[in-house]
């Protein structure tokens, strides 16, 4: 087959595996308008097993992008609410310790763990992205991938810098190696892209190829995962639950339906390790070989199969490892379990890696946009804080395998009882337990200072941290008296959202102040009329909000300066409903004064990039200025 | 065109109008596997304007037969949350006079008003309705029906009672009369059906056919109605608001996306009436004559329709009437604006229609799976206390009638203002609009004794009312520690929900009693056994749910009686939940004693049907005696 007649096609983002970091991609590619090609090596079809758990602010993140995930997610899902610990009794045998919430983070708008399969959670974002016309590629796999060296062509976000991808449909071509000097069989397509993302997974072949190294262990930690319809007595299989015996750890974990998932850890001196590749192998062993050692952790409890039938099984060795660095060139990066791996105790699972995207998607279209320069995706260090994707989403996955190993030993190591009185007390654990719930909820999040990160007037909003999501809250919709969740107004639709938190308007001298602001706004050398893209009100880029603190009976939409409310939808009171059931109490909540007031900047992913107060428009066109072209 | 070439269908049961009383009912009877044709006159496609509001209690009927209707209306549905009134001022033109709570039914689960259109409300129906497989065949009306007159006939459930329905596409056929003794012509079909409902509307073919008067006024109010953008300054646009001037007064309900629709009341001696029909004729008026006049009723305010594009407008003189029958023989049946029609000042509309077949529903199904007489549908009054489907609803009919002309006149009356002393003060105002509320939201009502409905024993639960909906609470799942409201455990599934409040099952002298009743419930000759048609925790008709009162930490699963358990997800606690954020005090809120706890019967539709102490099994045994076959 000669070159020329090989298919050729042109892509702005191609996305190299279809898990649940991939598809999130996508999707946010995709509702941005972005051109895009998603290849998976998996066969199309329902998927068993996998990761489970969806941590808050995973929900949170789903549900900013289209908000009937959450619906399906909440009605269909199992959720964690509470979280026992059994340990070894006086008499033989475990017995329940103690119970802890789990509401690891009470200041989420989900505040506990959903559960809820793999492949179902990908059916949600593949739903989302044929609606707008995009299909997973399925059977699908790249054989070679070379990155253009041209500096002027890196340079420039329109050039297509993958050399060439070429895919190949292994179930028809066979194994045959098909390189890019050596097209000559099979279903073959050269992809040109201008960016290339590999999700594809622990064992990489983006990152292989990309030629980037992993740093950090395979523990000796080996676990088998059960996924059954337990017949059982253990009084919490339908809770978040361990249970700790001389014989090892098992992790509880309901799913969706009747199913529960068993994380049992493996005898150390188990032989299910393949010495030649240091994997575990699953044919040394069996779903009834890990229920037996399951059955002896538990005892006395019973813990039996329903009708004989595993629904999904497998054994793993736990890594703790992190990519040495996520991208090359700022043109391909890699995401998700590519970048990071960790033990399944750590609940983090897929939620990493979705995060990792979802950071990522929405500066890629600035840049394809040419909204932003390619620095806003610049990933070494050379340029003091301009290190964006690289920078927040790799220190968080260092986190995390630390948090993990420091967990993972918390939840293995003995605690102390009535009858035992060494190791960690209940009270220890469960404040460790609390302490880390920020961190494992994915709600603690705080990207560090950066070119998008600026918290130099955070006082003017001293609990809307500057770097972390917005809190939740509720506040009542002017023209209508509906509540309205702050974060129903921050859509991932990839605009900057302006807060404006205006003071009181039903006050003469705050009002006046707005109006004030208002005219400032409109001119045309400030950042809205010059970031903005399109008229006043109208804003591509920008979406302002306005909140005051007046209460529901003191004004009507009409005080407000039309500059800040060009839909009625857009402006918003802190009060309580009519009901007094929600809201009330969001400036001193978010720690900003009812008269001084203050601007918050809200990033496209819903994280606040910066604050400032009234007077800080100068200070917020240099914030713009540092990425917004 | 002989009789045997005429195309011939058997169907359980023929809906003659696809509004949404009809879809309601169609919905209801497909979702249980019931045989149904349900024919509409209109053609195909998104309908704009008519009926817009749902009440409280048509939220919670809806949500019990799919709760992804919730879901989506929530989403995208406009809420009154606030009600406003604007009356004349002393310098002329309107002003606000006061503001009230739209909360018209704190106990409801959801206490607002939703506004959707109903075009896109039959469509919700119409999708679940799809999924099996029924669609409504549109374009087609019928021509001709007779009901068999033989009454070892009407006696039997099994037999088909129309003797004929010809339906007809009237688009291909022309005017043509089609009678059965002249099926002469066009694409005709005989349909023969068990039962026949018309959903037909206000001036419905079914109820004429069947020879139904109605009883009752056209009333000389006329009312134009435009939905339409506006461009305004009317501060009130986006709530639920009365503007009453010396010129008439305008009814406001927002709706969804940026429409307002407007209530305009014609001034009396407007000539839109056709004095041949008594009906308003919309050739003697236009959008621009409604609009003037509601321009002269804002005065100060502006009102002008934005881009000049009015959405959709009628005008109708209103007619308060209800049909003197509900049904003929039990096997022909009228619901919705065939039976009753009001004024839209009581929000009503398509609400009481739905709630009509929604009652009828699974009264029907259970005639036609052999579980319940005849009788449970029977009209007449001759049998003491077995007048179900009528009495229920003809009875609410007539309430709600008597209630909207009290309110018409309330809303129509002028107020005392500071200015003018004279007529309603707001305080007398606002304590009427709280006294109605629970009728108007659907919430407050009850269905008067009857074979259905027997309070004897009402003290056992002395705040869960006997003939009303049950009250929302939220429990704790016993096995998950997850909250779960307890409409969710009564979806509309045709079983009668057993509700089991099984006092303190930490207390082993209430544990011992609950597995006495188990023992006593166990045996084949009480109610579960002798009509539950399956295995003990597998019956068709009936579904047990357990409640205690112990706290969550104090009790397990297993703590719980085996046969109160059949699943672990049918066991619920009376306990806040693990933040403490919701739940807590649900055999207060229901009347129930913590201990001797209480037998709860909640009917298919959701409403109470009997409540009985633990000794009472055998009162239950007669009173599922009395429509259980």
């Amino acid at each position: 087959m000669s070159r020329s007649t090989v298919k050729e096609s042109h892509v702005d983002v191609l996305i190299i595996g279809a898990g649940p970091s991939g598809v999130m991609g996508a999707n946010a590619l995709i509702q941005a308008g972005v051109n895009v090609c998603i290849v998976d090596k998996r066969p199309e079809g329902v998927i068993a097993g996998q990761a489970d758990g969806l941590q808050p602010r995973t929900l949170e993140i789903m549900h900013s992008y289209d908000p009937t995930m959450t619906e399906t997610l909440l009605r269909k899902g199992a959720t964690l609410r509470k979280t026992t610990f059994y340990t070894p009794s006086a008499t033989g045998g475990i017995e329940k310790t103690f119970t802890s919430s789990i509401s690891i983070s009470p200041n989420a708008r989900w505040n506990f763990g959903l559960i809820y399969r793999q492949g179902a959670i990908e059916g949600l974002f593949r739903k989302a992205m044929a609606e707008k016309g995009l299909r997973v590629r399925h059977d699908t796999v790249p054989t070679a991938m070379e990155l253009v060296q041209n500096s002027s062509d890196l340079r420039d976000p329109k050039a297509y810098v993958t050399k060439a991808s070429a895919l190949l449909r292994p179930t028809t071509s066979g194994g045959a190696q098909v390189t890019l000097k050596n097209l000559v069989s099979g279903e073959v397509e050269i992809v040109h892209a201008k960016f290339v993302l590999g999700s594809d997974g622990a064992h990489s072949w983006v990152r292989k190829t990309l030629g980037i190294d992993v740093e950090g262990d395979t523990t000796d930690a080996i676990w088998g995962v059960l996924d059954f319809v337990p017949d059982t007595d253990y009084p919490d299989f339908r809770m978040h639950s361990f249970a700790q015996s001389h014989d090892g750890t098992i992790m509880f974990i309901p799913r969706e339906g009747d199913l529960l998932r068993l994380y049992i850890q493996q005898k150390a001196d188990s032989d299910i390790i393949d010495p030649t590749t240091g994997r575990a192998d699953k044919d040394r062993t069996s779903p009834e070989k890990i229920l037996a050692q399951a059955q002896k952790i538990l005892k006395p409890y019973r813990m039996e199969i329903k009708d004989g039938e595993v629904d999904w099984w497998t054994v793993y060795v736990i890594g703790q490892r992190v990519a040495t660095k996520y991208s090359i060139n700022e043109r391909a990066f890699i995401a998700g379990d590519a970048c990071h791996t960790h033990s399944p105790k750590a609940g983090q699972g897929m939620n990493a890696g979705m995060g990792d995207t979802h950071n990522l998607a929405w500066k890629m279209v600035y840049v394809l946009r040419g909204w932003s320069p390619l620095s806003i995706l610049e990933t070494c260090e050379f340029n003091g804080d301009r290190y964006q994707y690289e920078s927040e989403r790799r220190k968080f996955a260092q986190d995390l395998i630390e948090f993990d190993k420091w967990w993972s030993k918390l939840v293995s190591e003995k605690r102390s009882t009535g009858s035992n009185l060494e190791g960690v007390t209940p009270e220890q654990f469960i404040g460790a337990f609390k302490s880390v719930g920020g961190f494992v909820s994915g709600i603690g999040i705080r990207y560090a200072p950066s070119t998008l990160v600026n918290a130099s007037h955070q006082a003017s909003a001293s609990n809307l941290i500057v770097g972390e999501r917005v809190l939740p809250h509720v506040f009542i919709r002017v023209a209508s008296a509906e509540p309205v969740h702050v974060h129903d107004m921050l859509p991932a639709d990839t605009r900057f959202k302006i807060l404006v938190f205006a003071g009181d308007l039903s006050d003469g001298d705050d009002r006046t102040r707005l109006q004030t602001l208002g005219e400032e706004l409109k001119k045309a050398e400030n950042f809205l009329g010059r970031y903005g893209r399109g008229d006043v009100g109208k804003w591509e880029v920008f979406d302002v909000v306005c909140f005051t603190s007046a209460k529901k009976d003191t004004i009507n939409l009409f005080h407000i300066p039309e500059f800040f409310r060009p839909h009625w939808s857009k402006a918003l009171l802190d009060d309580e409903d009519m009901q007094g059931q929600s809201a009330g109490g969001g400036y001193a909540k978010y720690g900003i004064d009812p008269h001084a007031g203050a601007i918050v900047v809200v990033r496209p992913d819903g994280y606040v990039g910066s604050v400032a107060p009234f007077d800080g428009v100068a200070f917020l066109n240099s914030y713009f200025a540092g990425f917004l072209l």
